[in-house]
């Protein structure tokens, strides 16, 4: 039995920060699919797991249930070198974390879900474009910070670098050019060439 | 001079999280109003602060600045009673916080922003009322976790509960009524009673 199961879509960045996560570290786990489109987060059974019915969940060996992507994340890296264990450092990685769910993936990654899960239909176009401005400021943050360190809170790479790549690598899915944003790029090729990186399919 | 300066708005549940958990632990701090709507947060100064030209930030003694509110929080409350040193749950506590950013502020901080300090402007009655249905999941989602334990995440009083306090006990200001909620209304109080509670003014 593994020491976690997963429930999640590994095509959705938050949930692949989880898989990332746990093949750089090399931890074992059963990774259980839900199908969004199909309903099945929003089952009976699986509110019992996330009431809100939304993914990726955590399950512990003990049947404890942990979900929101960045605190699963916090939780799996605890005690290694992906995470500091205090001060400002690891205060820091959360500042990062914090700003990818309000300022970063209701952008990017919401004009990639309308373009790419919901096939850009036409009374979903407006919104699709109105998020092209907040989104180019996150990547203009994330720029200016990748111009002065080689991973957003310094020289380590650290859990805030997954939780920022799971949706900037296919941010072109969502409209967003990265070719305007040369660190970012430079950056995204470091973080695949770390032992065991996993690919999102 | 004080361990910390805090540049902020009172009146800004997110700011406001930082003097309530400040006075509860009772740490020196100095308080710098930002007036945003005069523009005080996107000078050119503040920008060297936090270069999205947000508020809260946090200043420590040796000039270092942090922002996010609820990476304030765990940096802040490091060592003491509100933040579990480790294991699930501290894991749970950035569960709530990271809830609070993406399915309760967005509904609740902003349709209040809109009719409270905007004066609920014609063009953006659609947006103030569109907030509405999420809001109410994100009350919704609280009162089912109240109804079992006292607190957020148990038996004892955390970081997590003065992050969703800060915006929920304001919610009516955004057009909530609190009164579909008895367990909110009684967390409320509960925190109210705490020694070292600091009312929002």
């Amino acid at each position: 039995m593994a020491n976690y199961k997963v429930y999640g879509d590994i095509k959705s960045g938050n949930c692949y920060k989880i898989k990332l996560l746990m093949s750089l570290l090399n931890i074992e786990h059963e990774w259980l699919h839900i199908d969004i489109l199909a309903g099945e987060s929003q089952t009976a059974e699986f509110k019992t797991r996330n009431s809100l019915g939304k993914i990726p969940v955590l399950e512990t060996r003990d049947g404890e249930f942990l979900s929101e992507s960045n605190a699963i994340l916090n939780f799996i890296a605890e005690g290694t070198d992906y995470l500091p264990s205090n001060g400002l450092a690891r205060a820091k990685i959360l500042q990062w974390q914090f700003f990818e769910q309000y300022s970063h993936e209701p952008y990017i990654a919401v004009a990639r879900y309308i373009n790419t899960y919901l096939g850009l239909p036409d009374d979903r176009k407006d919104e699709f474009h109105s998020k092209q401005k907040g989104g180019h400021a996150a990547l203009s943050a994330m720029e200016e910070q990748l111009k002065k360190t080689p991973f957003l809170t310094g020289d380590r790479f650290s859990i805030a670098d997954i939780s920022l790549y799971a949706y900037t690598h296919v941010a072109h899915e969502g409209g967003f050019d990265l070719l305007h944003y040369p660190f970012i790029i430079a950056w995204c090729k470091r973080i695949t060439e770390l032992p065991g990186f996993y690919a999102m399919p």
